[in-house]
């Protein structure tokens, strides 16, 4: 779930700050999802910000009704994963989108945890992914209407990143403007009260 | 999956339509939703027009990584399900708000099925539940948005249930001008060609 | 307000059909709606379909006050451009995004309309306007909201064009693929009951 | 345009701070949004907090003709209202549900003013209001669109009023806890940085 930071408790000290959470937004295997959180951990790294990645494909395989409802809290799994998101007050969700909205998974992610205390009075960063030219804006303007209901604060710039399969070369952007981009809202994240 | 209706099979032989498919919009066990379509299930026999319930309680538990991206097509049990959904060109979709917007299991199954065949040029009429007197109409608004996504005609009348709660008694509606209200919408759905 | 089309009332009575409207959906001189609006017209054309513009740059300048409330049916010219919506049952929206959404004279058009009598149980095309690459989708899916709001069936195909100055070359699309859409759209517009 | 308050110049000076705008987000005469717009303003002065009403119905009667496009910056009536909002860093939108979303008049108002220095870095709270008991959420998901669009942080407490006219009596909330709701509302605006 917790990409390897063996820095992470050591920079934590260092500057007294909680991590920021990463979440990966689909449980696809090797989704582009899972590059860009990389490379907003990066990000972060060069900022000496602590941050853990939280990857939706390492949910348990039948969270959806073995963490939900009757049974909610009693999956030691999943509670580890609501662990690390009480650990955090600052996110940044990477959204891929899938039939003109956010991923079934990510919703049922969100459903599944704590309410309110998981996200009330939290700040959010959201990115979208776009297989095309065009796609994304749906995707975010719902997640920002299910994350205002649970109380987070959402961040106005949420950039898009269209193409995707095309923009990243080798794990990175080709292009540098998509690291601005990114880093532009990062900033403003970390500086949130 | 399917609710026992040993007539269908005569109804659709009779009237040659083919059954409408009601969604039960979550997988929380003896859910509002599911009482709420047996009543819609009711009024479609009121009209002789065959029906078929998918209780999305009745997903394989796993379907979120074992029938999706690389193991599409693969699970027996999901399998059954998609045959369902291609059996009909209309549909109802049953649906609570969770979170401010429709339930993550149902964006999932959504998510799981097969694109475009599985809505493309459908109908579907929408019903929102609410606990609360102000709920629903984010979750519908969202869910009409991945319906025309997916090239699903969304009927325009969209009935919100507030305190779901409180107006069903014994299952039923304690007041008939919900009942007044689905009929409405029931034959608008009926009537589309 | 209306296109010149001396020979709509022959066409008309040859058709047996009423006109299908086409909102300009901006204010603003010289728009690349009112061209798009103009392509749309022309597909009716070559398919013997009536139909009548409405460009909201000939709405008089201050019917957000002279029009609405009190004044409600109170402005001569404005009562014009209601007689011409009650005279269609079938409507194209062309649709820039200006600051996120539609354009908010869209809105207060729509908002000084009767109601609920000049859109129940109509059908609307839309299609969106995109000066980038990536805009348009949140313009649609509010406008999808507020005419089902209104009654109104909104088919599911919205295309968006983008970079909209680029794509018009002479006031035709450079690309058939364009008209191809747009053609698609109006088929199903046409066929619908 | 600005409601009276002689002892405004004196209270920022003494706070230091810049006056908060309240937005009343309709032009209709004796708007249930002027009432609410006032009670916030009764808030901000039990804490010393500087504020301006800006009333929608004081706009140019045609400032959607005469003060867009290349009429912008033209209009000296709305140059003052431009010049109020370029003075607050804070704002309330008061938004009644006009056809399942926000006033066409609103959205043409915040279309007319300068982009982006006119929102950008700034942050709102959105109250909504319904004459019914279920209305308001689209209407403030779409505004949240929109002022994210154009940089501005958005409370994620937005508070809906239902059942207006009844709740208010004579212009006063005649149950204290939709006080304590936009009370807890404004705590929250005042001390975002």
């Amino acid at each position: 779930m917790i990409n390897e930071m063996p820095e992470l408790p050591l920079l934590q000290e260092r500057a007294g700050v909680r991590p920021i959470t990463i979440i990966s937004g689909t449980n696809r295997e090797g989704s582009y999802s899972r590059v860009v959180s990389e490379i907003y951990g990066e990000i972060f790294e060069r900022k000496s910000q602590p941050f853990q990645i939280i990857d939706l494909k390492d949910l348990p395989a039948d969270f959806i009704f073995s963490a939900s409802f009757e049974n909610s809290g009693e999956h030691p799994e999943f509670n580890e994963i609501q662990k690390k998101i009480n650990a955090s007050s600052k996110f940044v969700f990477v959204v891929p989108e899938y039939n003109g909205s956010f991923p079934g998974v990510l919703k049922a992610f969100l459903d599944g945890l704590e309410y309110p205390g998981s996200f009330k009075g939290k700040t959010a960063a959201l990115v979208g992914l776009a297989s095309g030219h065009m796609g994304g804006a749906l995707a975010l303007s719902h997640l920002t209407d299910v994350l205002h209901y649970m109380g987070v604060m959402v961040l106005p710039i949420k950039p898009r990143l269209p193409r995707i399969s095309k923009i990243l070369v080798n794990k990175k952007f080709a292009d540098g403007i998509y690291t601005d981009l990114l880093e532009e809202q990062v900033e403003m994240l970390i500086g949130q009260s």
